[in-house]
């Protein structure tokens, strides 16, 4: 069997957080050449300039993250809010904005955003973070529909339960009680390795996905169910 | 029959854009004390200052619009994109965080959120205006699962095709082609009126629906349908 | 305020079981004439009879249960799966069928599905229950769009943790423990009453939703959302 | 890179009608041992003889086909409506209840249901079509959660446009004024190929996506979004 990535380049956000090293590892191995970026993307003229920088690329894998702080909506603080927009919302639309009309141009394309089941099922306590996320989708779900007739697809995972080193530092999987206690609500009572949502990306970044744009797929352990 | 708000203090946002003047007329019927206000809620300092000049409100009806100007991805502006965030999203957060908290200690109350179908089908063309508003149905969902347990109801109505002063002016109803085209969209194959989105607000206003929280309910003449 | 059924006449499915003492009870306070029926709807001919001794209604409310045996798939009954859809599945479609074609000649008309959340969430070990009210909705959607150009509007209430007879008997709910384990999975933290599904039919039956068609309304407390 | 089915054992069912064809083609091709079986799955006895015959499986593809003739909700036929739930969802069921056990009794196990996009939306005139094919999405999702911590998944691809020798017949296709009549209707402007089936049949039945459970994944250019 050949690599599935074999002569593709892909532009993968924040190498370095998230799941970054879970996509990285996997793309080299199926043949990518990951151009991995460490910026915040936060400026328009940080993504153009990533964009030209890089040059033309295959795939852009939007992985994005921030510290998920609860609070009950009386004591959202605009700090709290406003760092998610700036960590998780804005820089998506930028670096689609800087990269998406290159693939269109070319006829091919594939953009995931790495993105949270936490805003499909609703998360109390937690309706700053919910909102980043489901704006996150919202955006996925919409340009999607608007570029597939160029042969370009958007899509977005919808994960929770995955290890990462953002989300999931060590100190967090070592309390073993509330791990046991998060396992309960998964379906599957497990969390997931970073490389199942590698695998899913490698799935939705590769030619066999050409007919799906516009969609949101949880990887969740049955956490989450769409229809 | 008795009026099905009598003695309920409700708090109107924008009260002459978009759905405020209907809501605003079958509110009164129904016996409400409406406390209408016209700002934007362009920061935290005044969105308090409305909450805390209005006083206990039993029913909060969060209507915010803004144009809602088409562009693909490629084409986004800074200014378009962020006028929607501003218009839209961050004004919801600031006046959910400063009448929920009352409500809350006090047992009871409603936020109708006043949005859009577009982010449910997904619009090509408006991915800006598609992720503000789908980030306020985000919002919705969180805090509704949040606050029912304090007999506190949020929801969101998730309307298109109604005819209000800001989305659908004279000169776009005049436009009789293009209302045409628009009709054949619609299973219902007829606009609404703005009565029709404030007779939804009404019931989920009301004791009615008590048990009903963090839903998002379309009104869309079945253009879009969520299960 | 006048009575919103004034002149109203309603069709309701087997008036003594389920939700239909309690959609009876403010049907007729809101001014309907209902005509109760008790049967099965265990054939077509049966339901054309009905329909045609009903004669013209304005509204239907399809009321139909049946008890929900849990069993793991590998453990389903013949008998249990047929006996849910010949309880729940196809007597919808006879009724609907017997029904709505009069209503579309008239060009208005309603029909409300009382159906379940189940399907919704998914609920282990409800396998052969939630594939028989996941169709009942799959019948409201399509048929509710396909009805909306004649004024005709087909909506379903997708309820959980209302008290009624058929699900919740008496001693179910002497059973303390097990009601309050429930009740924590409900972020309302309570069950409903039945008038509270009434209240969400009457508004579906009302003039006040005619631009609401396919819809699947959740009525559970937050326990499931929408989007 | 080694064959991604590998020593897998796959039961196929209806291996020569709807996507049977393109995913004994892929799967021999990804190294798996297919178990073909053209039986209609018409009895619990039939349904039992197989999965007796086959023996343990690692993967069963619920591949499942029924005409789906237009009717208008008063004109739907008994024939017609009980067909298709005799030929897509007892079936479904029957073969589910052979298989499943045996899967969770080793510990590991994989179902796809090759199910349709149409319930997803809605189509008008398909009142019967979407329900049955609705039926299997419900099954799959309730089931999809029961058996994940078993380290069994079940899921379901939910198509549309996909070309197949079943739904789309040579003459179908060579209907041109029909074909770009449908075209326009999918966001990616053209139909599949039953590869593109075949594709996400393997993914959802690799290890790859062990941690998805009881989802519905829409391949349909588009045309459906969920979320």
């Amino acid at each position: 069997m050949t690599q599935r990535l074999a002569g593709k380049r892909v532009l993968l956000t924040q190498v370095d957080r998230f799941m970054g090293p879970d996509v990285n590892e996997l793309f080299a191995a199926e043949g990518a050449t990951i151009i991995g970026d460490s910026g915040a993307l936060a400026s328009t003229e940080e993504a153009n300039r990533l964009a030209e920088a890089t040059g033309p690329v295959d795939v852009l894998i939007a992985n994005l993250a921030e510290s998920n702080r609860p609070s009950p909506i009386g004591e959202i603080s605009d700090e709290d809010w406003f760092s998610l927009f700036d960590a998780l919302v804005h820089p998506l639309m930028r670096v689609m904005r800087a990269v998406l009309p290159g693939m269109i141009e070319r006829g091919r394309g594939k953009v995931v955003v790495l993105g949270s089941a936490a805003p499909l099922r609703g998360a109390p306590g937690y309706g700053a973070y919910c909102t980043a996320r489901g704006a996150q989708l919202s955006l996925v779900r919409a340009v999607g529909l608007e570029v597939a007739r160029h042969n370009v697809q958007v899509n977005a995972i919808a994960q929770n339960f995955v290890e990462n080193p953002t989300y999931y530092p060590p100190e967090m999987l070592a309390d073993t009680a509330q791990v046991e206690r998060m396992k309960k609500m998964i379906p599957a009572r497990r969390f997931a390795k970073g490389v199942e949502t590698a695998e899913l990306a490698l799935f939705l970044a590769s030619e066999s996905s050409d007919f799906i744009s516009g969609q949101v797929i949880p990887l969740a352990g049955g956490w989450v169910t769409t229809m």
